[in-house]
């Protein structure tokens, strides 16, 4: 099935998670909020690309169909910011509202909403799968484990008191540097990962990891570790901190529920450019 | 005098502190690392923009007169990385070994170092005092304040455990969102601040205001409070804590001993794009 095809069915509402389509291609998680806040989030992205990595931005407020790519890649085309995502979540002065299928009924153009693309865990899970390094919930089907971490999202503007999400998959101590090595050039999809090994709990303020605060507790083999990375809910955290500093509706996707781009995977490798 | 002639003066040795001079200019952080390093701390760089903004990389590994900029800038020209910065600190398997006037008889052609130009806190000061809103040491003549921050520098390859340098000025709380606003476009020079406030202290992991880690204490006014920036020092501090896992030598600036660059401050102003 091609990138556009999930697109079409998204829009027709016909798919849900989209863990696994158009394999490949990129995956975005979204934020889109009022105009006049959206610098203030765009400084967010910038200031902490790690967690709140940018693939692109709606080229105008209020445009619905035109992404401009944060990143040397491909203008987006053939796309509808209100439709192609399987499932959104509302929220009213940063406090969650409800989830719905499309955004056609409750997108306002006085508004001049502005869209914003985040990079996705699922780029780099592609790549450790084809280095013979698949993530455990591959296997096991269950949602990778996410947890509130207590690494500042470093403040802009409104955005000023929120930390990063983190999710974790097991490893074997063995394979980390590996594990490293192969997620490394996805920076544009959260890259390598921000802490592991048993001692990585305390510093990120993790009480028990059998209790992600997202997602479900992931299965543990002989010897293995936890190897944590930064993770695209940061935002919708980021909101929620903000309250009631957002004026409006702000809207997400709901988790696991992504907009399947034309983007391909091997696009953002080397993306660092420079050296590379 | 011009940047030029500034530079020409660092050349010669005939300057030592760069603050205040061919002002309205960009002035620069430097590390330079063995080629073989170099993605390595182009990665912390890109994963930690705030403490650690990128200006201008070395053309090729082994330039010494040429860097690409990061940034949406003219190339910078007219310039030696080897002797162009007043003074210089050499770390030895990152430990510091001595400071030098200039680089010409440790620089080896064989390493093929590589340059790394970094945003510099003289750009957002510049701003502040443009605006009514002058750093304390302005007026004092004392070196800005610096701690180390438990803010966790994010790892990237051999750069795994490292923690934010933040310089602190002192403000009162009424100026603080002005204060926040007019740093807040200077992207590439640390941009707004990410903490202020004296409960910011414990956030940070500062013990005692009056017992900076470097720089010297501040002097504060009735009723004003701490405001921290990320800091420019922070890159030497990965390069420590990477240790001996640096092959061979690694050369930096000495603190406050900068390039003076032919980039105008104006030059940063909306170097987010995009929206602005």
């Amino acid at each position: 099935m091609s990138a556009y095809e999930t697109r079409l069915l998204s829009r027709a509402n016909k798919i849900t998670n989209t863990a696994g389509l158009a394999p490949g291609h990129l995956q975005a998680n979204l934020l889109i909020l009022p105009a006049q806040h959206a610098n203030d989030f765009h400084d967010l992205c910038l200031r902490n690309p790690v967690s709140c990595p940018l693939l692109g931005i709606s080229t105008q407020p209020g445009s619905t169909d035109s992404i401009t790519p944060a990143q040397c890649i491909q203008p987006a085309s053939d796309f509808d910011l209100r439709t192609d995502f399987p499932k959104y979540r509302v929220y009213r002065n940063g406090k969650y509202l409800e989830t719905r299928t499309d955004l056609l009924d409750v997108w306002d153009a006085h508004q001049r909403y502005v869209g914003f693309l985040i990079g996705c865990s699922f780029s780099f899970e592609d790549a450790l799968a084809a280095a013979g390094l698949p993530p455990r919930h591959y296997s096991t089907g269950r949602i990778v484990a996410m947890y509130r971490s207590t690494i500042p999202l470093l403040p802009a503007g409104i955005f000023t008191n929120a930390t990063c999400v983190v999710s974790m998959r097991p490893y074997k101590p063995e394979d980390i540097e590996r594990v490293r090595e192969v997620s490394r050039p996805y920076l544009a999809a959260h890259g390598e990962p921000v802490a592991w090994g048993w001692d990585a709990l305390e510093r990120l303020g993790i009480a028990d990891i059998e209790k992600p605060d997202f997602g479900q507790p992931q299965v543990f083999e002989e010897g293995e570790v936890p190897v944590f990375w930064a993770c695209g809910v940061t935002p919708q955290l980021a909101v929620e901190s903000a309250g009631d500093k957002i004026e409006g509706l702000v809207f997400s996707h709901e988790p696991g529920h992504m907009l399947v781009t034309d983007w391909k995977t091997e696009d953002l490798e080397g993306l660092r450019g420079g050296l590379r």
